[in-house]
């Protein structure tokens, strides 16, 4: 294990955070919270101090680290740039209860979106403005960042990108990690000015358009109004549906549409497959809302789309509260929180290449067993999927469901019915924010225990990192020298 | 395919059928039920027109088959033997709706105890005992009984062998398939009298004992009172809990004893971890009962020991409406719907043995992402499994996932809360009985609309025969000629 460049890349992460922790801080000074203020100022001081004792005591001999590394790198910036976030809603008096602002801050940078908050209108400006930033900051994911804006060139940093960016397969763009890295940023931040140039369009405020934009653009789903959007016009509500729908779409292909490569872009059998359920599934909720509650066309459509699209790019946002809803409905979304959106975008859940990869594997597997001696390959849009991939795939889903029912167990020692337990952990888990019964989206998770809390934080954790990097990183395992 | 050795087999399975329909008409005959023992002999007489018009058209050349015949015969024979087995409940009038009197069948062969019944108790001596016969002749399977009275040897038959026994992977116990289906009947037999005169001991009425131990040998759980065993003794109700623990072993283990292998059965890894989980879970539940409802240590433990044994074991007897549970125990026994028994047992579900190869696969994948270059293979009570069966298993996680979500948005469209359909689905598929919520041990699936019936009952075939034979016999490909 190489500590040093652990230690010393976490440390460059902190260093990342101090920086990013002044916008916050300007926000609270524009509308004079200066006690909020002075709390973003004490805790870009101490990440500070955290950068500085990394630099001193922790300054690699090799920058040579393997995936294991990798996966340590990841889980420890993580729980680090947590812990650090967590200060300013502590310090500020908005959410005095440590382990309660450890929940939402988590659930910030994991892009989840489920709160502890009874009252969020109540929070300051600065702590509105930082809890969704965190959103956009996690989204595509802190360490691409530290990638980005590196000046030394290593292709060793693969490994992160690896172990940070979700999906079953991370490619390069361009040979170089850091080339990569700089690519999905500016894609990235594009589409969040567009975003926010067309909310202002609809006459949503500066500060709102601004919040919003984050949370959309990490599929996140923090807002500034106890009702989520339910108060914005429709075409605030359409816009923020179709760009939802955009940023659960794998980058890759934004950026093959930018070389002019449109054609294989639009063949992606991925995007189809998202496609299709997106439009399946809003159509079957559309007409059960015609059917059984009696909505007109229009308004069954922007409710639907809204709906589907926030629980498959996991974001989380809502326009009603869907608990409400026929049971049909609700099952639709609820499988809808398992699936997430493609793979190479900001959206969680397991990811829509691997249902395809599923699929795909599946349908084999039938061959085989009608013919034993079969060996047909899988291919996704044309190119041969090697096993390795398809059996790390297949250990992910175990691992995912084995996952799954342990952090449901852990939180049913909560009174809850077995319906809000089990898609509390569904949904933070995979990264989505709302449940169903006591956790849907007109609730939130405040009354949930401390172990509790605990526990789905370390669930949004997994989830966002897939796994891995947490597990490995808790393992003593992997600390010891070989 | 060898299309007339699979239409003799399945007629051999109606001919097994029409002799044990004997057992129900003289049932009906000592309780002078004359309709219903009419309506038995003209069953009896069906199921002999069927045998005659399938050895009249359907005399195989060859007896060789592949494993492709095998799933298409164990598909096919179990669904003629459930049309046949329904119609006793139809004629007599018990269940005039075939819909319903399908789904109570097709649940009592495969062992689910899934009830539409609302007064059990207003069904006739012949139907009650036909209806829980079914579960002692579903439970070890009508086609390996087959293989057990056939005159003629027949190495192929093992692909039938392997097609209707539960389980990752079949292991002869002997040589000769046809011994190995001897053997393990005769341990059934034997395992089913010795329960029988158990149940005579504690006072148990004989008809009752007899039903009861069809139900328990067979991990079925149909009984003949609306509050399944809550009335009998304490003793009847720890004999049938352990029972229940007993036909949920692999019956492998039993042979291991009586040819005096008891070293290697007490190694198996799967028989341990069995035993871990069932005590786990029996203490949570109890010590969650004491202190949630301030139940006595006494009851508490006999309450959840027998929960717990009847949903491992897949039976589905209740002797309390564990619905009125703290979630706690409701969410423990949620998690064993989906574990199931041993393999090679009567019991359904996922199956231990599958648990087991899952989590030492999930280490060894730990290990592989930590060092790439590992390889290290996964071993079963000291014997390497090879991959082949590892991604057999992977394979089958993925489409027993895929499954239970396409059937929870199947019978979505009724009216229940997510809860009931979602407990539906998994109960049904895992062979269990009952659910949660509105299809808890106090109720039953009458509410649910005929579509949802047919699903459920589709949903119990594909469990009871894990997925494969039924889905294929669905597919046309299977029977397009190469």
């Amino acid at each position: 294990m190489n500590l040093k460049m652990i230690f010393s890349t976490v440390g460059k992460v902190v260093l990342i955070e101090a920086v990013l922790l002044v916008l916050p801080l300007i926000t609270a000074l524009v509308y004079t919270e200066w006690l909020v203020a002075l709390s973003f100022g004490i805790t870009i001081a101490v990440a500070l101090a955290v950068f500085g004792l990394s630099k001193l005591f922790f300054s690699p001999e090799t920058p040579i680290i393997f995936s294991k590394e990798g996966l340590v790198i990841v889980a420890l910036a993580w729980l680090i740039m947590s812990v650090i976030g967590t200060l300013p809603f502590v310090i500020s008096g908005d959410i005095p209860n440590f382990i309660d602002a450890l929940f939402e801050t988590v659930s910030g940078f994991t892009t989840t979106g489920a709160s502890i908050l009874t009252n969020v209108e109540g929070l300051s400006h600065g702590c509105l403005f930082w809890r969704s930033f965190t959103h956009w900051i996690g989204g595509m994911g802190v360490l691409v960042f530290v990638m980005a804006v590196s000046s030394k060139n290593n292709d060793r940093s693969i490994h992160i990108l690896r172990a940070e960016m979700p999906g079953p397969t991370v490619d390069k763009l361009v040979p170089r990690a850091r080339d990569t890295a700089k690519i999905l940023y500016l894609i990235y931040i594009v589409l969040t000015v567009v975003l926010t140039v067309m909310l202002l369009f609809g006459g949503m405020p500066f500060f709102d358009s601004l919040i919003h934009a984050f949370g959309t653009a990490g599929t996140g789903g923090f807002g500034i109004k106890n009702n989520s959007l339910a108060s914005y016009n429709d075409y605030c509500q359409w816009v923020i549906a179709i760009f939802m729908l955009i940023f659960g779409i794998n980058f890759n292909l934004f950026y093959l549409v930018i070389v002019g490569k449109v054609t294989s872009a639009i063949k992606s059998e991925e995007l189809w497959l998202y496609l299709i359920i997106v439009i399946l599934s809003a159509g079957v909720i559309t007409v059960n809302l015609m059917v059984t509650i009696n909505e007109t066309f229009g308004t069954a459509l922007r409710l639907s789309v809204f709906q589907v699209a926030s629980i498959i790019s996991t974001t989380g946002f809502s326009t009603t509260d869907f608990n409400l809803w026929p049971t049909l409905s609700k099952a639709v979304l609820f499988v809808l929180m398992f699936i997430g959106g493609c793979a190479g975008s900001t959206a969680g859940g397991f990811k829509m290449s691997r249902v395809l990869l599923l699929g795909k594997n599946i349908h084999r597997e039938f061959k085989r067993v009608l013919h034993p001696r079969n060996t047909s390959v899988v291919k996704v849009d044309g190119k041969r999927v090697d096993e390795k991939t398809i059996s790390g795939l297949m250990s992910y889903l175990a691992v995912y469901v084995v996952c799954l029912f342990v952090i449901f167990l852990l939180i049913s020692f909560e009174p809850f019915d077995v319906e809000t337990n089990l898609t509390a952990a569904v949904t933070c888990f995979n990264n989505v924010g709302p449940g169903l019964s006591a956790v849907g989206p007109a609730s939130n998770f405040a009354g949930y225990s401390i172990f509790s809390k605990i526990v789905l934080t370390l669930a949004m954790l997994l989830g966002r990192l897939e796994i891995y990097p947490i597990l490995l990183t808790l393992l003593p395992t992997t600390w010891v020298k070989k």
